[in-house]
């Protein structure tokens, strides 16, 4: 698989670097980006966070406004921050132009229904082929990490929750994590994997809390004075889907704080340190 | 002077606000950002860092990518970070639509040609305009610090050189150094203030230093692989400009960093602590 670098920017003694590639699961073009600290350049191998970002994001969200790589160049720890969705002329969106589906908005599952199958396998590009790229050209771990934002918090844990012993630590921020039950993700899901319900039940936090075996550590921070907190995100469902499953998830309310990225960066230090302690342990 | 906030959201246990006001300098509404540490909601009068920008830029390009309220948020320090030019549809742009003048490219001169004049008056701005709003509305000390990046480091030079007393700190990131004999500044220069380069030199930093009596340290930081670095931002003039006046600077040539806010983002702490420890000095 073949790599165009895209750009390059010094960053905390370490390098940003996006990179453009073709993705034959989304039969598509796509650029990521990658947070090498100094340590990449020093012949060690490094444990790797994923990171998914949120609806409309793509991936130089979090590299611009998270704050995450003076921490991550002091922890040597890579961080790679993939799109959000399939992209490009051919790539169905919303019928309607909307925001929160299609385009910047894969939600990190394999689509069954059409017109969307053939693109939107976000699940697949995130678990399996953009690691094995990551893997097979840079200087990575066999640790990974995963963490995200909203749509992208929902991914972390879907992504984590659906596949035992491929991640060693999960987090995320204010993820929608009961996609069943919100508009969100009723539309998503709807339109991605079809009328019925029952097939939802795989790609929604809640649900697979309550069935797995593994139980890896799980920090969320939401905001108290996020606006998505009641309608869309719904964190609350998550701690009882945990406290019933005996998940040890830690659930932090912040105070005052909203759904952006100055709550992100305010609390990222924590969640680079809780992986970086599970990534690098033997 | 009314205050019309325009958003607000907590960062680092602090908050990051945006207001909109009538700028009677600059005959237009005008939005600057501020950010307040945790500090200023318990009282204290806290010092405060002016941050002005670059081309092309408004008051959220720091805010969102410098990763500066971490820091600032410790220190105690409030950031500041006003627009890059006067703004509206009843001011005039650059004829061409070009990006390097006019909106986004005010270069905090006091415009004398028609028909910038009436609006683009961005010294005056920063340097007594906004304080004494500043100081009006919000818990700050008598100390200021100025810094900027590009054309706001052009800014922060100069406005600090031509107002002694005025500052107690200055730095600047990759600045224009020497405007009178660069593509940039002869283009901004010759519009706003016309062709007798002459009048230039009281916008130019390499010139005021050579006339100031007030030695304040300015670090400089510039990164060695800045595309801009040999045409338009000439560090070397202020070097020399600074050793032939004896003036205190300190500039460090950052090996493989560029222009961006990375660069910045990689830094500022150093600019924090520096503009810190002088306005914390009694």
């Amino acid at each position: 698989m073949t790599l165009e670098i895209v750009s390059s920017n010094k960053s905390f003694g370490g390098w940003h670097k996006r990179y453009r590639h073709r993705s034959s699961t989304l039969n598509c073009d796509m650029v990521f980006a990658v947070y090498l600290p100094p340590q990449a350049e020093q012949g060690a191998r490094l444990p790797v966070l994923y990171w998914l970002s949120g609806l409309t994001c793509t991936d130089e969200n979090f590299m611009q406004k998270a704050g995450a790589q003076r921490l991550a160049a002091e922890l040597g720890l890579i961080i790679v921050a993939p799109d959000t969705s399939p992209r490009g002329a051919e790539v169905p969106g919303d019928p309607d132009g909307a925001w929160d589906f299609g385009l910047g908005a894969g939600f990190y599952v394999n689509a069954t229904q059409e017109p969307y199958a053939r693109h939107y396998r976000m699940h697949d590009y995130v678990v399996h082929e953009l690691p094995a790229l990551i893997e097979e050209n840079f200087p990575v771990s066999e640790k990974r990490g995963i963490s995200g934002h909203s749509m992208g918090g929902h991914g972390a844990l879907v992504c984590a929750l659906r596949n035992p012993g491929r991640y060693q630590s999960i987090s995320a921020f204010a993820p929608i994590s009961n996609p069943m039950a919100c508009p969100w993700g009723e539309k998503a899901l709807g339109r991605y994997l079809g009328n019925d319900r029952s097939r939802w039940r795989e790609w929604d936090a809640c649900a697979l809390l309550a069935e797995t075996n593994e139980k890896l550590p799980i920090l969320v921070d939401q905001g108290d004075r996020d606006d998505f907190l009641v309608n869309q995100l719904k964190p609350e469902a998550l701690q009882a889907a945990a406290r019933s499953a005996g998940y040890p998830l830690t659930l932090r309310l912040q105070p005052g704080y909203d759904h952006s990225y100055y709550f992100i960066a305010s609390f990222i230090d924590d969640h680079l340190r809780h992986h970086s302690e599970a990534l690098s342990a033997h």
